[in-house]
């Protein structure tokens, strides 16, 4: 599993910073592959492990992370299948891979770079994880990596600087509770559909696992590092917008579709759904802390965002962008040394 | 069913001539989609019919013929299951559509132009079709669309000069029997590659759909209209390279990797396969004669292979060497105007 503790897969500029950086993320894939290896083993049936075995990433990017992603899960069922059968997965199980993303995602790249070493069929699936993308009961395990928190659309007036509900930030902070119910109501719709999608294409027993951020209960999304992260780049904009640098308009119709939500309501919304049990759900943040260093803080902002600022902005901007974000970064250093931690979760969904 | 009755999919760039040209490929599809409607009503078993349908397209490139074809199948499976169950198969099967072609195939392209109203799932599959593609029984109907005649590779010796073997044409005229033997047996492999590939990707009973152009037996590939066009191609290539245009080494080493068969050729190979029963083995060609007015003549051409002479020898010279094949193409009027009729075939297998 290689879960990218950011909103969106994006490689880093700064080589060296990003460097530090990962260091964090590769203790978070390690503490998720063991975990998934496990979940595996405890709750997929063996009945499921015929011949035919299709694992599908929904919402994987152009790769590379996806490839250790569904590796992982590969692994993870052959591991399983040698120790309660004692023979040889690579005799008797084929597996077939489904890479899930929007059909404008760049599948040429993806297809390229596949393993050459890999031993699963390979496809890629164009289309909305909000939607259904595969046949009925066709779909073994489905992973979702950080692709949970995307919301399908802005909710409406958070753009709008003449509605009351108008956002000045690109995300959702947590603190107006209007704007907060705003993306706490398209989350529900939106998430709803993601589980509805998934029940149908899941044999039953089948797992969803799903890595992602959220927040401990109470507590708001400005109060944690990425939180942090989101509130600077949103000022940074805001400033080069009020020095005429980039335009207004473009910073008002800028926003991360993303809603972070809180450990409880994630339970809830699994459970009003009804249609999985929760075989895991569990906590795998690590001990190592993130860096407060403003360097290596901005390599953590830009290898996260600096794609999707980069695609609205243009290059230019980005990076003037991201060097103010290193300034307040300076000034608001107090304000990241003391980020309450958010959560890391994986959530192990088994098909009623 | 969208047979281009050439050896590559590629659209034209002289749009008149291209329209003229056109009418012959429209009345081939038409034939071609009477056919397989008939086809599959007597030869797909009900059985195979069931809440989950695959349709597979090998070497699909990037469309929108690939479109039409899968488009062909679904509706004639549907047909069936209305006619011989009464019931809406909208309400009770699912169609998922794989897209197979080479992993460097623009995938992108094809994803973002699937038609809106389709009522399949898509998938890409990226891999070459003479090898296994999908996993174990879980196709139940597989097309090839002008692509059964493809070699995987140009048979050794083909394009060395120093070598007895030396073919000074740019695929196989069918007029010496050494460079023809090398064809074949390459053919003959390669062909035994799909078909093996195919028997265990289909569920038994499912159809295997194959449009492509062969030979009556005893014709040679010059005589017909396509070995023509290749002729004068290879010729006006090699005037080019005499002239300095372009280089000789870059025509010495440019091959269509192509093998139009003779119609025994292809039954023997079917039959000594062995996995499969011919359910239809059929010429489609249309009584409407193809043009051999130069223009119509060079349209077509063109049609058919300037991507991949453009691809090769880059646009310029592409251009240059239509210009000649037009001059040629006044020089061998009678010749045109005499070829013999190729034969367009449309095979139908079921998996025993």
């Amino acid at each position: 599993m290689s879960p990218t503790p950011e909103w969106v897969m994006m490689g880093g500029e700064d080589a060296e910073s990003y460097k530090k950086h990962s260091a964090y993320q590769r203790a978070l894939v390690e503490a998720a592959n063991e975990k998934i290896n496990e979940v595996i083993l405890a709750s997929l049936s063996l009945d499921l492990i015929s011949n035919g075995f299709s694992v599908a990433d929904f919402g994987c990017a152009s790769g590379p992370n996806t490839f250790v992603a569904v590796q992982t899960i590969i692994d993870a069922v052959e591991n399983k299948y040698r120790k309660e059968t004692g023979q040889n997965p690579v005799d008797n199980i084929e597996f077939q891979v489904l890479f899930n993303d929007l059909s404008n995602n760049d599948f040429n790249s993806l297809f390229r770079t596949l393993p050459s070493d890999r031993r699963y069929y390979s496809a890629g699936v164009p289309g909305s994880f909000f939607d259904r993308v595969l046949p009925k009961q066709s779909l073994h395990i489905g992973v979702m990596n950080y692709a949970f928190q995307f919301i399908s659309k802005v909710p409406k007036g958070i753009l709008d600087r003449d509605s009351p509900m108008w956002n000045r930030d690109i995300h959702c902070t947590g603190f107006n509770n209007k704007v907060k119910k705003a993306y706490l109501d398209q989350y529900l719709v939106d998430t709803k559909k993601i589980l509805d999608a998934r029940a149908e294409e899941l044999v039953p027993g089948g797992l969803m696992l799903i890595l992602g951020s959220c927040l401990k209960d109470g507590m708001k999304m400005s109060e944690t590092y990425r939180g942090i992260v989101l509130d600077l780049i949103g000022a940074s904009l805001n400033d080069l917008a009020h020095h005429g640098i980039i335009e207004q308009e473009k910073v008002d119709s800028f926003n991360i579709r993303l809603y972070i939500a809180e450990e409880g309501e994630l339970r809830q919304i699994i459970e009003e759904n009804g249609k999985f049990t929760v075989e895991a759900f569990e906590d795998i943040n690590q001990p190592i802390e993130e860096s407060s260093d403003p360097k290596i803080f901005v390599a953590s902002s830009k290898a996260a965002l600096g794609g999707i600022l980069s695609a609205h902005f243009g290059a230019e901007a980005m990076r003037k962008a991201f060097d103010l974000v290193e300034v307040k970064a300076h000034q608001n250093f107090s304000r990241i040394e003391n980020a309450k931690p958010g959560m890391q979760y994986l959530i192990v969904l088994r098909k009623n």
